[in-house]
């Protein structure tokens, strides 16, 4: 037969999906399976999503035009607007959702074999998406103990070198959590500058900071309109996942003109969505605490039901809807498929996310897990209740995750 | 500013959408402009499709699997079986439009510097999407006065080098409108298993057959189950382009795994769209019927005005919703254009797109344009019409196309 590309043999599979299989062998069990490990949430899409559609009234389902249509355009450039960035709507494209927005970003700026610095753990995706253009994330290591903060700007200089073409950023982060402070983001702008490196953020979880913080975009940042470049989605923002509806920004024309190349080769991001989207960003600002407390109350239990659990080690959750949690076993690999295969408790288990997934230095996170608090309070209770009664009974079983 | 890709520099401009800025220009001095530059039928899109949708009553709009949902992939399998094709639901790939399933096949196939044998004219967007592998379309030229035919088996075989790992095609054809017999796809198989190459079909316009033809997919080919991959979408078969739902096809179980993994890396295909595309997948074999029968019609219209027009070529049309036609005109670039800038009668105008994008070959197709015939029969006779009066009109300024 054929060959594959080397690409093909290279993927990962995706750490956030790979357990599918298991947790669907549980469900057929009859066992219940809190789903802690996708962001996916269970906050309702707002009403006008649907009945702006159901207004459209369409008679055929028409390609948009390839950015997007004008309408949705104008209401994402006033959502800026509102956060205090100008931005024309030249300076935005709507893509499939913000994995398509990375893949053009990344097509427009790397050559094989070229490297994008990324502060780990990250979101897995990130690597499938630069390997697809055949280039390598280096990651920079931050560590639980620290909060996953950003390391200092000498550890990003050691790790540039003649094939470095950006530094990717996940602000707040999924999996960690972490906001990172308006001084980091200087610090980034920096060597972005000295180095003319693209700095990308994926900012989906914008709005979801928490004890009065304040989010600050890379576009806030001075002279670096021809480094910065966004990548946004409503899917977390409108709990609209499957919309597939997010952007990239840019105000570097010349990056801009080559991605709208390839927004009309792929024709149309989905009509449906982008009606909806435009409906819902036109909601009030108000819409955005009502759910930002929602989470924070949601963050709450989870940190204070954590702390109840021996071993467990949670770092300030600042944003977001992740935690990437410590747990008192050996390699989270093999004790969250247990958790799926073998384990259960009053009829339940829990579904997490392996944390070495998130990595890309070998060896690192098997001690860690993603947690994603997206299910309701009691829910999120029981579901933590269930995870600390497997933590007893992984350690009374003493061989879970050494027995690999 | 730091450097883009090399490829970002390298992508063509779409050539069906290159033109829209001048027609946009021209609907502003209120000229009506008759778009036969793009498939976009104006056929309804099956109410189902919209009942569907509002029958699922979402609260949440959430991620779907991400190979698709199951109900889907099953009525997808369906479809194929009532064609003569047994497939399992793993067979299918749920893809965001044929474009997605197309860049997918590409990336688990092609390493850089890789070729892909096209047949030429072809659709444009299939350079773009090698491009992205920085892998390199190898077009092997097919004639007008052949009516668009394969060429002999010596032909495809002069082009084969270390380097080709995929034939790929478009049948029933766009931009030429023509149908491949079984016996151009045995000869393809043939290739295809001396040189072990995949054969990639693009089907998506395979309900739209006429004068009786029958269609013939690469499935029903013998002994290829690991070097088969089919694209196809519901955008044309149900004018549901905006719900941007297609899928990639294949019994190579590993080639569908490699996909599996950018699947799950891109999260999960617009969820809307799939809800409506189950439904229309139920209607019954009339619809298809119906439909071909309209295009059939608006084909003829098309073809009895344009054989009132002096010195205009049109082969014969045997598929899909397209007519690759030979203009008295010697830069359809700088016709297409004029049409648009300067020209109108009785206050119209028409778009065509113009031939040359669809070649690889440089100089090739300048006299030619495409014709989509997806406007209703009377709209579509006023466009030729205004077309004929615009070559009329072209000719006694005699210099239109050789002042380039």
């Amino acid at each position: 037969m054929p060959q594959l590309s080397v690409r093909a043999h290279r993927l990962p599979p995706s750490p956030i999906r790979k357990l599918a299989g298991y947790a669907e062998a549980a469900k057929k069990r009859g066992v219940k399976v809190y789903h802690l490990n996708i962001g996916q949430p269970d906050v309702e899409t707002p009403p006008e999503f649907f009945e702006a559609i159901q207004r459209a009234d369409l008679r055929v389902l028409a390609y948009s035009p390839s950015a997007g249509y004008p309408g949705l355009l104008q209401e994402i450039a006033n959502y800026y607007g509102r956060l205090g960035q100008e931005l024309s709507t030249s300076n935005i494209i709507v893509t499939t959702g913000a994995s398509e927005a990375l893949t053009f970003a990344f097509a427009a700026i790397l050559n094989a074999g070229d490297e994008v610095i990324v502060p780990e753990p990250y979101y897995a995706n990130y690597s499938s998406f630069s390997l697809a253009k055949d280039a390598t994330v280096v990651p920079i290591t931050t560590r639980i103990e620290d909060g996953f903060a950003l390391p200092e700007m000498s550890a990003f200089e050691e790790r540039i070198t003649p094939r470095t073409k950006a530094i990717l950023i996940c602000n707040p982060g999924n999996p960690t959590g972490v906001l990172y402070p308006r001084a980091a983001l200087e610090e980034l702008r920096k060597i972005c500058l000295k180095h003319d490196l693209f700095l990308i953020a994926d900012e989906v979880y914008r709005e979801f900071v928490y004890d009065g913080a304040e989010h600050h975009s890379t576009l806030e940042l001075a002279d670096m309109e021809q480094h910065t470049i966004v990548v946004d989605s409503i899917s977390k923002r409108f709990s609209a996942c499957g919309a597939r509806i997010g952007c990239v920004i840019s105000r570097n024309k010349e990056l801009m003109e080559a991605i709208m190349k390839m927004a009309q080769a792929r024709l149309s991001p989905p009509t449906l969505g982008q009606i909806g989207a435009e409906a819902v960003y036109k909601m009030p600002p108000d819409y955005y605490q009502v759910v930002a407390r929602e989470y924070a109350r949601r963050r709450d239990v989870l940190v204070e039901e954590l702390s109840k659990l021996e071993g467990v080690v949670c770092p300030p959750i600042t944003g977001a809807f992740y935690a990437m949690v410590r747990l008192p076993v050996e390699d989270t690999d093999v004790f969250c498929q247990w958790l799926l295969e073998e384990f259960q408790h009053e009829g339940a288990t829990v579904m997490l996310a392996p944390g070495s997934g998130f990595y890309a230095t070998p060896g690192l996170g098997r001690d860690e897990a993603r947690i994603a608090y997206v299910l309701k309070s009691d829910d999120l209770r029981a579901a933590v209740r269930c995870l600390g009664a497997a933590l007893q009974r992984a350690n009374s079983l003493k061989a879970i995750g050494s027995t690999t």
